[in-house]
């Protein structure tokens, strides 16, 4: 079969699924693909070619395992393997073989899903970069810190892959990237296995070539059958929200909202606009205070006995989370748990906000991962959101929309940014 | 120093910072009492006598470094340690050694806690009992699954020992054991580290010999001043509150409770009574269908990889989880919110509710660890819980009752906590 005419991980599966498509078949393919561009993107932190290639005749040889059956899938460096090195980014665990897998990994395992090497996360999926470089264009970083998920999918490496998120990093990878992004509502996946770095943000989701293949995986993870992205029966109604982050976007994305709302009128959708409520101003220096008090301690081993192995600027991150007090990170919580009561009654009527995923394009260089500053609040919210790629930027990498919803609303919020991505397309002026 | 005349840990501490009580003289009592009772009550899953007497030198030796220092702390084996087996009570982890601490663990050392082995769990911290015995009586169980730490404190081992709580774990021991359990209100302290069985369940506690100390130490954990419980500047509001679990009270129970709210008014309390809405009800199901779901997840690589290995009745729990649909776990999950939002206005302006700790006292047997039917409700509902200790019931095991307050209001609910357990004394009948 031309593995090029049938990419989607929905097609894939469909052939896999009925035996018209080995596993064997896909991963060679899948290999061949690394092999021509691991060398230019330095997507894997770990790979075992012949373990593969091992396991994917295994999945050939007995029954249909699940509904992921034979599908490669990328995991993060941040997600215990049992069978493959986790070192999560750091030097401090060079060579580290954990006991277990991440329950996440596990799921997918069960589902049928060929684990397909462990992907380049930035140190401890905070800011420190790891190696990678970005598809589109080598000189840019892809985002982190998923940086390796978003840079295999984007490039045709793997069909979909693990990321976590504790500001920006499944979105704003799949920005920088050109790819769909999806966290899913705080808590749909389990994350025991996981390097946590702040119990009350970290969100794991899922990187695919469309948001289908992204909803379909985490769909099959989590048993809920609703995810699957469905186009909305009616039209979708879709609120454009700049959102108090506004100042920080770039002229590329000025540009993109200036006429989104008539853009997404004249594709069908019922559109409007939302001016968040003033409350929701504080929620980006909230999650700051939330994530900086939680690393501290979540890495407090990490920091107590290896403080000089960790890169700049995670270590002044860490410093900075023993010196916030408890009664601002409570306040952070509250200010947070009132904005989420408030959300639903801001969106009003509308089916989800299309807001930036990120300043702009992806920055030239690779010392650093990009600004999660339009992620933060929506993570923090613990809302679904979704990345959707919709064309390029002036420099020619990618540009895209980034959709939220209410806690629990992830079906409709996946539906809209599917009907999203099949019509709305931009390109560079 | 007379270690009997000053065993509460505030003492020992105000001993040990002052250089007037080494931590080696501490360690050496301590490892004393443990090699008198430890053939009969089997609290330790891993001791190294020659480290743990190490590491008090090395106390000794250098500056005092934190309000913990040189404090004997039990670590419950579902809590990762760096320098030392960690097996979370199941032989699929027989001789495992972590790469990291537990944030907790990495937590205590940093206060200057001395970590003094790992207390025995039951499987995973669930209901397969480990080989704990009640050192008030080694026929009958300590409860579970923080068997190992509640005995060690009980028994005088250790002044004291983290726990971790997901249905009862850390309040039924408490009661069963006689000594004092905190559990926190959830998300109090990081949980990085610990093999966890639910997200949104699990949390981790404290026992002492008194309230004083089980709140000290959380208190030197968190950085959460407040938690020092002080008593209450005016007479405590306190609520008895029967549960919609009632009908498991025991006979021992029903007896203690019939003239609780006259005795606690006696002793200068304005006491009163509360009822929970009827929507309260279903929350312990609502529990038990949230925990199964999670820990199905949550052990899915055992499970997938190890079901052999793995013992009765966790083998069905796990079995049972997969077969809970979605649909019924979030509304279960919806529940929990409603009644968090309604606990409020049910308690008025009652500081603390008073509810039965356990069915009764400690069972006989060493085959199961109790029903934690009193503790399913507050652990879901994210409130700290406190045992107060309170004396003897009929077979002369340990008798005392719960307190429970709003989220967040640990202070208020340790004052009260200490308040009642200076005032009341009960004895068997």
């Amino acid at each position: 079969m031309n593995l090029r005419e049938r990419s989607s991980a929905a097609q894939l599966l469909a052939g896999l699924v009925r035996r018209e498509l080995s596993a064997e078949t896909l991963a060679r393919a899948c290999l061949e693909r690394i092999a021509a561009l691991e060398p230019t993107v330095h997507a894997f932190a770990h790979l075992d070619h012949e373990k593969v290639l091992a396991e994917a005749r295994e999945l050939d040889r007995g029954a249909v395992r699940g509904p992921l059956h034979g599908l490669p899938i990328g995991v993060k460096d941040i997600m215990d393997t049992h069978d493959a090195p986790t070192e999560y980014g750091s030097p401090i665990y060079r060579g580290h073989r954990p006991a277990a897998d991440a329950a996440c990994v596990a799921l997918a395992r069960t589902q049928g899903a060929l684990v397909f090497g462990k992907t380049v996360t930035t140190e401890f999926a905070c800011f420190p970069p790891g190696p990678t470089a970005n598809p589109r264009n080598p000189a840019h970083t892809p985002g982190g810190s998923s940086s390796g998920s978003a840079a295999a999918v984007a490039c045709g490496m793997l069909p979909a892959a693990f990321g976590t998120q504790t500001a920006g990093s499944v979105i704003r990878p799949a920005a920088f990237c050109g790819v769909a992004g999806y966290k899913p509502t705080w808590g749909t996946l389990p994350r025991v296995g996981v390097k946590m770095i702040s119990d009350t943000l970290d969100t794991i989701g899922m990187f695919g070539r469309s948001v289908e293949d992204a909803a379909l995986v985490v769909s099959a993870l989590s048993g809920r059958e609703s995810l699957r992205a469905r186009e909305p029966a009616a039209a979708p109604r879709l609120a454009v929200c700049l959102t108090p982050q506004w100042p920080a976007a770039r002229p590329e994305t000025r540009s993109l909202f200036d006429d989104l709302e008539a853009r997404l009128s004249a594709a069908g959708a019922r559109a409007g606009t939302v001016s968040l409520p003033a409350a929701f101003d504080g929620l980006a220096e909230a999650h700051a205070a939330i994530w900086d008090y939680e690393i501290a301690r979540c890495l407090a081993d990490e920091h107590r006995r290896f403080r000089d192995r960790v890169r700049e600027p995670l270590r002044s991150q860490l410093d900075r989370g023993w010196s916030i007090s408890p009664a601002l990170y409570d306040a952070a919580h509250e200010l947070a748990r009132a904005c989420r009561r408030a959300l639903a009654a801001a969106m009003g009527d509308f089916d989800a906000l299309v807001v930036p995923s990120a300043p702009g394009e992806a920055p030239m260089g690779l010392e650093a991962t990009g600004d999660p500053v339009f992620n933060r609040i929506w993570t923090l919210l613990h809302v679904p959101a979704v990345h959707v790629p919709l064309g390029t930027g002036p420099k020619g990498l990618p540009l895209g929309v980034q959709l939220v919803g209410g806690i629990g609303e992830d079906a409709t919020v996946l539906a809209c940014a599917s009907w999203v991505e099949r019509r709305l397309r931009i390109r560079a002026e």
